[in-house]
């Protein structure tokens, strides 16, 4: 019997691949001679270069260049035959930062623009960059900025972040990238400005205070009325473009596409050709609740399982009261957790892969011996 | 398709009836049409008289008496048909005191012996002690006392603790039970005195020190020499004499025979019959790990099920890493926790009961579902 384990990893306690190599070993307990295919996964988030890797080879380049906050750093991308895949957490994370009203207010994506271009020399024909997990809220144009674009700010509110005092752009000088398909993974389907744009949905969770969010949402608005009437591009049209701090929107003004993480993921992994003929395909994800059907890992296996009529479980680290329409999608859904423990226990590696590993083997058991 | 659900009680959460129900509400959720036969069942701790009355229907009769501490209090037992089932934890429990040095001194079993006399008198054909949960360490000579024994005690120990101080026994002016069967249900096999008697062995839990353990210790191997020589019962020879602090010893001296509680139980409210016919039977208790083996109702249930070869999954509040050989009994064991969450909310009633029915229906779909 055939199986396929696709796991999301879980945020700071193990990666896609481990987790599935728990739920093998686990199913192995119960059915040694069970054929399992362990399919690295990711929505687009954390995890989605060690994802791609897994299925699509290739290797990792290292470019010197500046943190959010200006302090410089190595960063590498995937370089996977013709296709770069830029995670712009490695550059310009939240993770790199203790998030506050001085951190939101000079974050720059400025460094993300050196591995597009050590990308371009390389000849790929494709750049992904994936969208999760940024600390910035300077609506890309950091990144533009150091691929040529000319950002024009009010000398009273310099800030390395080229939102704050933000007065023209001019994209004249821009590096092209004409021939290089671009390629944005989000989750989130918010546009540039407005209520729901990066800096008033978005720019809490990185330390921003109302006064300071309002003023960049203003300010996001008029890149959107600037870059309509001088280049005709509608940010507020596109889906997409207030993810990441606006690199989302950064993405539009090089002509490149937003896509839903998933998706694209997973027709680069050939993901439908390798859950024919499953028995039983598990997913998960750390943390599952009424967000996890935007998009995230086990909503997009359930949307590909019931397409070809697979059954599909999912495990998770902790388990919402609401999961929203996850129990429609799913054939059942459980926690790994077995009885209560401190927070740092539940997010221990080896703790977290050993509950894996037996609930993967109980479920088994559950479904195929008497 | 006919179901079993026979789960213990989740101690200070939910009774065996409710966890029972929560399942069944899960397996219905899934499978509306699904026959599912509820068994409230304990092992003989807490909750076997309320599992009792359960099957056997029976009402709930009211004594006034003593508690451990000599306080006057209500309490009940049930009388169903001919026989009274007496939890002495009712009447002399560890959760009416704070054990200390102070309690197990002077805790007495003297207010069992009044229920014991009140069952008499309605002409039962057989009393049922069930003996988990005492808080009292006086060899059971405070019911053998209250029954009409004679015990001579050193008058400079003299303490309501009949153990205290003892020197001889005379049981020529005991209440006689000819014609009814006594039995104590005990989960434990420890004999009277010894390194595994009532006192060594249980007496820390219940307020003891080393000194006072020791005294307790000697005094009981006093009582047993006394025992064997005028009247031929060696309760160093009987398992379970040493259960609930002696309490099993009394049931010997009277007479009456020390079983494990899950074995009466299943006799009791005719188990076997009620699991014929399953396609899957569902147990649990609060708590699983290595002790579970020692006669809990999972271990129960399994060796039942396992004459049968019906399959059986367990339900549990806490699963512990060592489950010793319930992963060879049970087909499958779940956890009912779903994320990281303070003891208090785990133990939460509403809380444990929404769990269990989730998981149920979870289990049910993985199991009869595609």
């Amino acid at each position: 019997m055939k199986f396929v384990v696709a796991i999301d990893s879980f945020k700071g306690s193990a990666s896609s691949a481990e987790l599935n190599l728990a739920v093998k070993k686990g199913i192995q307990e119960v059915m040694p001679e069970a054929n399992v295919d362990m399919v690295a996964i990711a929505d687009g988030g954390e995890g989605t270069i060690s994802a791609l890797q897994a299925s699509l080879g290739g290797q990792l380049v290292s470019v010197t260049t500046l943190d959010l906050l200006g302090r410089t750093i190595e960063a590498t991308y995937l370089l996977a035959g013709e296709i770069a895949i830029i995670e712009v957490a490695n550059v310009v994370g939240i993770d790199k930062v203790a998030p506050s009203p001085s951190t939101i207010s000079t974050a720059s994506t400025i460094g993300l623009a050196k591995l597009m271009l050590d990308a371009k020399t390389r000849g790929v024909s494709e750049i992904i960059l994936s969208l999760g997990g940024s600390g910035t809220s300077d609506g890309g144009l950091g990144l533009l900025v150091g691929l040529g674009a000319e950002v024009t700010n009010d000398p009273q509110e310099l800030s390395t972040n080229r939102l704050m005092g933000f007065k023209n752009i001019d994209l004249s000088k821009m590096a092209s990238f004409s021939g290089i398909k671009i390629s944005a993974l989000a989750d989130v389907t918010n546009v540039y400005a407005g209520a729901s744009g990066f800096a008033e949905f978005f720019g809490r969770q990185k330390g921003g205070d109302d006064a300071l969010l309002a003023k960049q949402n203003h300010l996001s608005q008029e890149v959107v009325r600037i870059i309509r009437d001088k280049y005709k591009i509608d940010l507020q049209a596109i889906e997409g473009t207030g993810a990441a701090g606006g690199i989302g929107g950064a993405v539009a003004i090089l002509g490149g596409q937003i896509e839903p993480g998933f998706q694209k993921i997973a027709q680069l992994i050939k993901l439908d050709e390798r859950l024919n003929g499953s028995e039983l395909i598990i997913t998960g994800e750390g943390r599952m609740d009424f967000q996890t059907a935007n998009g995230k890992v086990p909503y997009g296996m359930a949307k590909r399982a019931e397409s070809k009529r697979l059954p599909i479980i999912a495990f998770c680290g902790a388990l919402g009261d609401d999961l929203g329409m996850m129990n429609e999608v799913l054939l059942a859904i459980y926690s790994i957790q077995r009885e209560v423990v401190p927070l740092d226990q539940a997010m221990d590696k080896q703790y977290t892969l050993a509950n894996m590993q037996s609930l993967a083997a109980n479920v088994f058991k559950t479904r195929f011996k008497n």
